[in-house]
């Protein structure tokens, strides 16, 4: 069987793909630093050079910012779907350099108690990830002489510095870049082993507030006691936000979130998610979020109201007897189910206005957006094919997880495109992507090569 | 008689006494800049030179900063009172320099609906109110051959800086200092032409704590909802300070605080305070302290409890979706009666203590201090000489005021000198001191140089 003969060739030509891994490793394609901008293009070169070796057909696509890089195989009209494949090419800064046991950029393998794993900045966001398909068309197209359905290949070189040229970009190529469903590879496994599909992406609401007590800065001698104090005022006002339970006490603020179905909340309790760990490991000894929900739910599965900044007064050293005129307060919501950021905007910002005292003004930063939460059609053939793919190789029923994060690509596909998303990642959570000494792990690798070629295939046998 | 004679005087040398005081005033004797060092031994040289003129034997005292100037007149033993006048020669700093109307060293004489001033840097604060005593000093001594009390000069310049050599100087002088009472002219009137002594002044509590939450910075798309939010976190409890009528919530907060007696608040509800206007120039409606106090009750003889710092998480542009480790807050408390700053300190820790959730810690700033309020005797003869003494120079009758800031050489006095202060000033609340345009009334100069001569006529006439 062709299948069983692409896994063969995948597992024989492991040693070659980690050293083409390796080499694109090897390229600085740092993108939020301008200093970069060669190694980043360089990457997008790699790219196309390593398409066109398998005998895809790509191309560097010049935008105002880094390079995409796009490729097509397969014809349109014929009767096989179309899958958009979705990876960046780019990687986070490296700072602080002297936390790193090894260069970011020279990579290499290492043992470690969880297996060998291949070091350096990149291995597992995304470079690793990326290539996991690109090794799984290029085993395929060896074994069988073409790709079993039609795939457009979409990398970005902009994802870890905001990605401002995506939309344009795909704004001006909606035609071209429509598909059936895109695939999308840099997330994690829930757990250690257990292949898991996203089936939800929580959005995010941004909003920005500033309290105007008294017209200036004032001195506490003088109007300490009489006067109103914008710190403590702000400070009253987040402490509304909330109630004893962790429940968000915006009037309307849980219009559109939906319970999790029984069915997808047993998958989550035996997805192998280890909470002590997860919240040992930054020193919480328990859930802090709404009562009655499991730390899970609370992540992937509720919305939440969090103060990100939060600022006034006198914050050097020593004391400044001031009561300040204005206090700042930054929050993002994270959005689930059929939240609608706009709405919740307005529930937001009625709340805060009716908890003002007399004298107390608020101003709100006009320049923030929100997107809503990405909820996937799993009743889709695509995602439970992909899901006995998964099992099949992990030897372990897939899980349809949630994701705590925002995801914008996703939401692009899907309000840019119409097009579903389907998440499928290998990394696991001590990967340290963003941080000193990333690595991903050779068995993520391997078999998340295998993965892609079994969920090919059956998407494709569907 | 005798008084008459120095007021004629003082009046007739009034032009003379506005140009030795446009003098000083031309000395850039800013204290806290070491750019004017120079300047600063120059206005105490001046000082010196002043008191000799008139016969008052006079020094300047070396100091680790800037200098005292220390003078005498009078022999110990005698049988008259023994007083000691403070005052501070140096200036705040003069910036934002283009705010002024004309140079802030360069002192003019202005027509102003309220009448002539002095205009200039330390016309009010102090170098103007100092010389009020010292011109009726000069007026006594040259109308009488000499002066009727004992009198102890002591002059600083470093009440702008936080008057580092104060108390060393005082704790190494202090035979040379101690009189029966200090007279301090650095304090304002409680209304335009309302003559005032001060009889309280608030103490000051300063503490700090930083609230620590996760053992570092999360990303609110992992630990947003299970995650406990220090910004959240220090918010309510900074929200449990105070109850809903602004009374401070902090358990044994207000022992030692006694009501103002009925004659005392019957002074101070017919001072000419106009509550619309302190409250309305900086943008109140209406006072926000404890409910069923007025506002000259909340300002001068409440305790507080203010936030003057708060900070925590991302405060630059845009957004970041940071729950952060840690979050801050410096707080100052005014204290009044008998507080006790030591206890009041372990009843406020003790309360953030309580209100801390599970897994989070609360540590606090080891280094602030705190001062219990002043109280003065004014049942003491020295006050009500004063009082009635300065009733006939403003023929208004004067009031024992509060006073909502800390003033803390008065405590010095006490604490290292076991000695009372009578605080008189005639300052107005315009004078815009330590802001651009500072002036002094020249009203104020006028009769505070004859309310002086008054008050050292009643003090040794007791």
């Amino acid at each position: 069987m062709a299948l069983d003969q692409v896994l063969a060739k995948i597992d024989a030509d492991l040693p070659a793909a980690m050293d083409r891994l390796m080499e694109l490793l090897r390229i600085q394609s740092i993108s939020t630093d301008p200093a970069f901008k060669e190694d980043c293009a360089k990457a997008a070169d790699w790219l196309v050079a390593d398409l066109n070796a398998i005998g895809i057909p790509a191309e560097k696509r010049e935008t105002p910012g880094h390079a995409m890089v796009v490729g097509h195989v397969g014809e349109a009209g014929a009767d096989v779907p179309h899958v958009l494949f979705y990876g960046h090419y780019d990687v986070q800064p490296v700072d602080p350099l002297e936390l790193w046991n090894s260069a970011p950029f020279d990579p290499q393998i290492e043992d470690t108690p969880h297996g060998q794993v291949i070091r350096g900045r990149g291995a597992s966001d995304d470079k690793g990830q990326l290539m996991t398909f690109v090794e799984a068309c290029r085993a395929w197209k060896a074994v069988n002489g073409s790709l079993p359905c039609r795939i457009t290949f979409f990398f970005e070189g902009e994802e870890e510095s905001g990605s401002p040229s995506l939309v344009p970009f795909m704004e001006a190529h909606k035609d071209e870049l429509k598909a059936d469903i895109a695939l999308i590879c840099d997330t994690s496994m829930v757990s250690r082993g257990v292949p898991s599909i996203a089936s939800q992406l929580r959005g995010m609401l941004k909003d920005e507030f500033t309290i105007t007590g008294p017209r200036i800065d004032l001195h506490s001698g003088s109007y300490g006691g009489p006067g109103l104090n914008p710190l403590r005022e702000i400070s009253r006002i987040i402490s509304t936000f909330h109630d004893d339970q962790g429940r968000i006490a915006v009037e309307g603020f849980y219009d559109g979130v939906h319970e999790v179905p029984e069915d997808q909340l047993r998958q989550w309790q035996n997805c192998g998610f280890d909470e002590e760990e997860y919240l040992g490991s930054v020193g919480y000894t328990q859930p802090h979020g709404e009562a009655g929900y499991s730390t899970l739910e609370q992540q992937w599965a509720r919305p939440t109201l969090e103060v990100n900044g939060l600022w006034g007064g006198y914050q050097g050293a020593g004391t400044k007897t001031v009561i300040p005129s204005e206090a700042h307060c930054k929050i993002t919501c994270r959005l689930v189910g059929d939240m609608d950021p706009d709405a919740l905007r307005k529930n937001f910002r009625a709340h805060v206005e009716a908890q003002l005292s007399t004298d107390a003004k608020v101003t709100w930063n006009q320049d923030l957006d929100g997107s809503a939460a990405s909820v996937m059609d799993i009743t889709r053939p695509e995602f439970t094919a992909a899901r006995a793919a998964l099992s099949d190789e992990w030897e372990r029923e897939a899980v349809f997880c949630g994701m705590g994060g925002s995801i914008p690509i996703a939401g692009f596909f899907k309000s840019i495109l119409g097009m579903e998303s389907m998440l499928i990642g290998f990394a696991n959570d001590d990967d340290a992507i963003h941080s000193p000494n990333e690595k991903y792990d050779v068995k993520s690798f391997h078999k998340g090569i295998r993965s892609w070629a079994r969920v090919l295939e059956a998407l494709t046998a569907r």
